[in-house]
């Protein structure tokens, strides 16, 4: 398996299924915008109390021409209680619209595809893609507002 | 099918089951303490952001001698995925240490009959028990912190 | 000099003059009521973020025929910029509109009258009078709403 | 007198004296890297509370080498209150090291000269200026720490 590498191309996302969108995301047709991609779990606190309400300010803040914001869910433990059917109620009742990938199951381990080929260490995990395409931030845990949207901010101006 | 009114005694809890407690818990064996029962669901936003935390500093402020907490899981919507063993996850992840029942089911109706019973208008709701076991608060919503403390010392002071 | 100890009746405040009131404040005079005392400096960073503010709260929170708000401005440093005309900007810029006494400045010590008289610590401080009229609480530094919500919820069901 | 357009040269500041600075500050010796110039008044609430925290925020959150942050004390009511020696108080009290110029002046208006010269319509205002030297924002108000950052990160990449 590839694995993703800071300032290296993203590796397109590997999902089951798409929430929020009529058809599945593919990062290689968002060459051209910033994408900010918010990895979580619907009932990680990090991720509900920080994660996603930045992500939704991210959505709110910036034009939708010039940043991507999606969301991925990295689903490692307690599988059976963070299915589809309790993310869509989940993403219904927290007013997420922008679109959520599923992460796609492995055979063999409690750990899904995209999460293993990023190598994310957790949830939340923020992953930000330059306008090239390529992988620029990789990020576990709580960032600040001011410097995430520095980060973003820069990536808009090349 | 009895409907509780203010400064009358509480109504039982009719609960399915208790999660952080290794006995059902009685209204009637606490008479003598305070009771601080928050009641919500565990995918309802202002449950999760405000009520749940504001539980936990309850139980962090005050002595369980002089206060109880509970929880009650009022499931009133999406039954499918906010099940026993999904709130039993939630309770984990969130580090919520106090006793929590599951409300009743209805037959016929989506609302259990704890809350039916408390005609609970929604989740959050709190509802506060003096000491001589009768209900004297029952408020539907966010309440600020110093406005709940004074309830509480009021309740404790007599 | 008396000094002020807890569960005792509170020392009557000495002061140079009132703000927003049109007339000098008398606890005796308020025998019957709880009287909440925030002590300040109008330069204190923790007065300003988190004292005051509480105060406000505090004023907003319960009636005045139960409550009485109460400030004191006690500089113990920087009396140069900390005067009568600076308060009253301070004040009118801030909205503070309960009644602010000056602590009468002491001879000979940086520290004033009452100030001294209450043993202060520093600022913010915070006094409870209970409805006799003794001194029920002496606090130095940040207290949580729901904690102080619950200190005057119990004085106000005595 | 010049009046300052956006995306055209920086007029220099006009003061009277720079605290938490040996020497004055020019900004045309700080051609190269973005300047944060956040302008208050001492007693202004909304710049203690929100405009100088999240100018000592973006001190903390970029190098010096790439960002400068500088505060303008633009008084123009209450000034015999809001002097030089209560403004060193000020700064010492809330901790604030970067260096604050204090504007000049103007004879025979309240408002002083570079906040005239700037059009600032109040406090706090915040201008951003370029590695070129041309105001690119000036904001008065409060603005998120995610758009401020934005704004600062498409600058530091030009």
């Amino acid at each position: 398996m590839k694995t993703q590498n800071i300032n290296t191309p993203a590796i397109e996302l590997n999902t089951s299924t798409w929430l929020n969108s009529d058809r599945p995301i593919k990062l290689n047709e968002l060459i051209g915008r910033v994408v900010v991609l918010h990895t979580f779990q619907m009932l990680c606190p990090g991720c509900v109390l920080h994660g996603l309400p930045q992500a939704i300010k991210v959505r709110n803040s910036f034009s939708e021409a010039d940043v991507v914001v999606l969301g991925l869910h990295t689903v490692f433990e307690h599988h059976s209680v963070m299915g589809k059917e309790a993310l869509q109620v989940f993403l219904h009742e927290y007013n997420i619209h922008f679109p959520v990938g599923i992460d796609q199951a492995a055979a063999g381990s409690d750990i899904p595809l995209t999460m293993q080929a990023y190598g994310l260490r957790g949830t939340p995990s923020i992953i930000l893609i330059d306008r090239k395409g390529q992988v620029r931030l990789n990020y576990f845990g709580v960032i600040d507002d001011m410097l995430l949207g520095a980060h973003i901010g820069q990536l808009m101006a090349e």
